[in-house]
């Protein structure tokens, strides 16, 4: 009955006898002396009790004294210059085992033992987050502290090892306080509430996510799956609800379920979690990982593919717009995008007519053409290619939201991810930046308006 | 129905398909070359797959294919010591960021990015658990792959860290496919089978292990410990099975209850279970928890000692006595030690009467003055001493065992573990090398034949 | 990964081959003959795979054939009363084993066997509570299926036995499926939604409820739980959320503490679940487990306590406000009673001063002193009194919805459960109809205008 | 950490106050007067815990207060004839509802009402079981008390419907306290110990088991399964451990695979657990899911069958060679049987090449022709056959354990179970007594030395 967290808090308020001995007196510490401490062997010896100490007089900083602390991490915490200097020549003088180690230890911060040891306390990992994601927040107006963050994300990526991640099945069984954290962390298309919720967990929907055994509530990152009939083109099509308003005679909602001949799974939403492990990647794993649990369900499914967001292609294009050497647009073409300087175009049915194939072509031509260095500069594209997927299908009016409508001119883009051509996908985009397409692709890419192969070296 | 390792290999399987691309042919890769894969880029956007075919290769080799291995290790996946000057003297030049962390990198080795890579595969922290086993068999032959085993072990502190582990508790309710590894792992005092086992699994008694979320079902390391009143002295007595040979009606062994009036909790065996994790400690944080929960469970208790074997003392005393200035043994205790000569001693009245002032003494004195450098130079007593504990009983006739009397004649020690004296004990030991003592071992060293502080400098 | 229910269905799906030899052929049967046949020794014979075909069978009923069924179950399926007067003269004639037994098995019904049999299949106690719903609701218009609901009910006592339900904490952590019915069984302070009830399973609340193995997704009964400090009377303000509209910078609600220095449980909310369970009681067992739960995870709780409704007092006060010789109300109360004509008094401050004394005496009457037979007419008196509970207090505007002012003019009274005096309490109410009352109580019953005790003879 | 079992024990001993009233003073109670209380009201109101005071007493009684507790159940718990009689009387002047139900509770003994009241305790359904089997060990000698078992068991079909029951499947993962019971409780091929049921476990055997909720640790009736390439027909080579005495470097058990090509499933043993549900069938139900269950996890198997004992053929035998009239021993078959006088005929080639024929056709006889009526006279067939199975091979030299000699000379018996063709072999065997066998039987019956069928009329 008891909860588990009463558990813990329980032992760790014992632990704090460890404390109480003649060495530590009645006077309370400051969190330098205890950080100083935990990195001494008393950090270990004490178990976790100093390193919970820490924990709790992080948590209780405001705003103005957490940046001192990371100050002092910064100044107090980090490797020394001389000691590295004098390593690496004794190294350089005769490299081996013992040289090699004594610059090892040199190069290394004493951020990495506290943090390391902050990790052992109860809760430890979760402040350790929480800490990286305060420290980002501050990082553009203190660059200096890029040392503290360096630290702390090469641990983070040691410690988040895909090998100790476990993926888990979010369904409408799951306990209502990990659902109440998707409603708050879906990043890609926002969820209303339970209702909204309730829909993208019913049968005919799959939500996976990568969960981190020291953080037993939180989801990393999850992602929303549709199983559908062919390439879905349309979100708000795979989020309406079609019971809603229904309820059955005892006042439960009525379960939607999965129609037969479905033989695609979309993957329509993929959202990271934790600000505080910004930059360490866990999507490209979970596509895969779910991509592998789906075809051990249900046999039939032929096809695995995103309906993802084209985030970069408006902006894109308004830079083309205001370049007058632009090479992509001719007059006729600015002329018509004209319309979409009202916002009114998606409710004007001539509008989209007569939008719809230009900007069709105009969003191929930007994802498969418009790069940065070889890559491509849609940063979704780039992630997608990166994993080894192809272009499969664009989508005229896929996401006709406020924020569809801002950022791509409602289109969507479909990324295939079929495993056989996973690896030489990758190696073609990595090696030489090649961009795999499929061919119902490849005929927008031809017919773009503006031959762009042949008129960019100009 | 189905169990997790057949879903396990389901999905590995299917992995294998992202490894059928064109790119990769039919040919059948070596390990050498999927290590090297493994590492690039490609090692992460092909999920998990290159990472479970290093991990089958790997189980397949043979003795000679897995030194070659490591050689290969050695030789091709270490630093590279030209770069690591030249980066070394870039930071030299002008120390900063960038300089800061080429160096960094250059200081990394190949082989830390390729372990961590293997770790992400199905079971691949078991085979990187069982690598470092089968490593640690060769270093004695081969001490060039210490640098190996450097970089092994310095990811498995990060990934061990404490904060990762689980505290669970065994019991008989747990599976028996972990218990029978409990049999198997038992390292102080050697369990003779299920029954054994039974007996130490009863009500009067608790066994905590930690666990790794990496490693499900296998222990780390255990404690055994009894629910008795005051100290106990001889572990046969807490081994013994009160029911031995005693079934119900029903052919069910008969419980052993928990009997009313004990204060005090005997940690009686700790064992380490993994070879492949040796020298990373987690015992001073399995007792100090374990402390902490048998008080939450059972606020009666007042005293948590260990009962531990004094590894050391009998071959210590050999040197002393081989040592005809020994300053510790006057002729007629050298005399009355003859004793120990003949094997028979433990059962014959007279001797043990004629010894045990003379044993008790000589042990009290090598736990409390024999030293290496600052330290105990017995294993155990550096161990607990080191965690803050203090030496509290010595006891005559305590481990009767062949093993017991080789070791230690008989003699076993209580390490007592009293939370508010941790801190003080762990700071002067450290320190200063003093060493923790209870008022009753205080008059053992006092009395000895041999007033050691006064003798040695001589 | 696979969920439970699809486990489920395959199987089923499988035990039909076993309904696919020569014997069946091709036809598909009718109910009826698949009931009669479930009767036989073929019923077992087959395992489940007949009363799976019954369960889907009666799933696909519409209205009309389901009263077909029940007339059915009610002709056919009964005890054959001469079989039972045979039996009955054989066992006058010689009373003995035998002719008790054959006695015994004339007056069981084939329904009896039937609904046994069915309750074997998967969904099969499921199955027997939705048609005794169903059956429940006929029974107005066919009062002849009494016996039909006499068996499935005497079979339902038996199977929910108290002995075979499990209390289960609720709580946040709780999966939503489960909490998504709590929200639709609620019976007596409506839940709006998710967020009333996320308040109602904050720190401060605790929510338990009985569950039978056989319907593991299904709550019986549950009770809420306040942890407060002395009585609480006012039931809106345990339901407000202290936290409406607030979140923190991740989105999240804040959590609800549970305040220092609470010493009462308060159970505001006791509603049973299965229409199909009408009339086996859970409630006296949920409220003792309760109890004493609560007291063992906060042994600072002095008192337990219902916030209970007083359905019945308003109509009763109508029936005496229409009663022109009733001795309960003299011709200044009849007078002041007239506010109540208006719904707006509850917001006029004069109106309620002057009502409350009045309408508390009257309340406090009707609890007390109006009866059925030996006990009380208020339904919900009846209940805890006779489960050993006794009337605490009276509170004035203790709920003041709309249907709490409808049918209490808003009073809400507080039950005590005092584990030391239920049983005496129970006894004394059961065997004299006398009603414990505490020594607050007490005043308002002396105090009484009308001084019941003297009048009521006349 | 803390285990079940102490909530249990720490809330049951907290119900105690409930029962420290007034009313009951300080006196101790007598079970006779706890048990007529829990039948009243208060049973019911007081929870559980008068129910709880009476399994206390009833565990603390010996053998001879036993009895007269049970004479008590006999006397004054049981039905009122003169009650029946009366309302007998009543039904057959007026049947109707009311009469009907005044009889049906004349009939109902408080015995079953004292049953269903004291299962309500913790431990109740328990109590109840162990209480069956106490009393059955007396009813021999106490035939009178017969109608106390009779009360006792219809609850207990009650209670144990196969609606309630769940599967487990029982593996070298399950809990050693469960594990450990299957040791004691196997009734067909004893288990030697820990060794011995791991090998039954291992990967190329399957173990299922019923449970009942309220007995969360005691299995009820347990299947060992062994997949193996067409029928097995030697029980000790199932039993055999290939890796006997094999450990692997770490010192675990190396684990036996299954092995490709597996198409059969061999149910080779079957036992009842609980002597208290003795009568109470649970085996049938059992044999079909399990089919089910492991057709669903290896669509490749295309057999299922027993591997069964024929414990009644030797006992047969041994009464036709006492029949000088036998029509089934010819006097050469009479004198070759004398073989089986010297227990050594086992050992001895020559012996067992004469015997093999004549008594696989003797026992292929007995098994088809020698009946109880018009079922077979073996219990197992009985068994077997009434669940729908054929019988499908017999196996000479089957079982050469000491017990199998014993009972059926060795041989053993395959009954296949073929789901399509269960339903009709039942209604067959059922309605005529047919026994289905398979082709290669049939021409050991038609072979038989002795033509039966024509004899036997004579």
């Amino acid at each position: 009955m008891k909860k588990f967290s009463q558990w813990v808090n329980s032992i760790a308020d014992a632990g704090k006898e460890l404390l109480s001995g003649k060495a530590r007196q009645d006077k309370s510490q400051s969190l330098a002396s205890l950080c100083n401490e935990l990195c001494t062997s008393k950090g270990e010896a004490m178990g976790t009790a100093i390193a919970h100490e820490v924990v709790k007089a992080y948590s209780a900083l405001d705003a103005e004294r957490r940046l001192a602390f990371f100050q002092m991490l910064h100044k107090d915490f980090g490797a020394d210059p001389k000691e590295i200097v004098k390593c690496a020549e004794a190294f350089k003088q005769a490299p081996g085992r013992d040289t090699y180690r004594a610059l090892y230890h040199a190069v290394e911060t004493r951020r990495q033992i506290l943090f390391s040891r902050i990790n052992m306390a109860p809760d430890g990992t979760e402040t350790l987050i929480q800490l990286r994601s305060d420290l980002l927040d501050l990082l553009g107006q203190y660059p200096e502290l890029g040392g503290v963050d360096y630290d702390l994300r090469n641990l983070m990526i040691s410690w988040f090892n895909r090998g100790f991640l476990t993926l888990e099945q979010i369904s409408w069984e799951t306990p209502a306080h990990i659902l109440e954290k998707l409603i708050a962390y879906e990043a890609v298309h926002e969820m209303t509430g339970w209702g909204d919720l309730r829909r993208r967990l019913a049968d005919d929907r799959r939500c996976f996510a990568f969960f981190h055994p020291a953080l037993e509530d939180e989801p990393l990152i999850f992602v929303q799956v549709a199983l559908v009939k062919g390439y879905a083109g349309n979100v708000q099509e795979l989020l309406a609800d079609p019971t809603e308003g229904k309820t059955d005679s005892r006042g439960h909602k009525p379960d939607i379920e999965l129609q037969d001949g479905f033989d695609t799974a979309i993957f329509y939403s993929i959202s990271n979690c934790q600000e505080g492990l910004k930059s360490i990647s866990f999507g490209n794993f979970l596509i895969k990982q779910v991509v592998l649990e789906l075809r051990q369900e249900f046999p039939q499914l032929k096809q695995f593919a995103t309906l993802s967001p084209i985030p970069g292609f408006r902006s894109w294009l308004s830079k083309e717009l205001a370049n007058r050497d632009s090479t992509v647009l001719d007059v006729k073409t600015r002329d018509l995008l004209k319309l979409l300087d009202s916002n009114d175009w998606v409710k004007n049915a001539e509008s989209k007519e007569k939008l719809q194939p230009v900007l069709t072509k105009l969003c191929a031509h930007y994802l498969y053409n418009a790069k940065r260095g070889i890559q491509p500069l849609d940063p979704v594209a780039r992630f997608h290619l990166g994993n080894g997927a192809q272009i499969a299908r664009l989508n005229w009016l896929g996401d006709t939201s406020a924020n569809g409508i801002k950022q791509s001119a409602g289109l969507l883009v479909n990324y295939a991810y079929d495993l056989k051509s996973v690896e030489t996908n990758h190696e073609a985009f990595v090696n030489e930046g090649r961009v795999a397409i499929s061919a119902e692709f490849q005929k927008l890419v031809k017919n773009t308006a503006v031959p762009v192969a042949t008129k960019k070296p100009a």
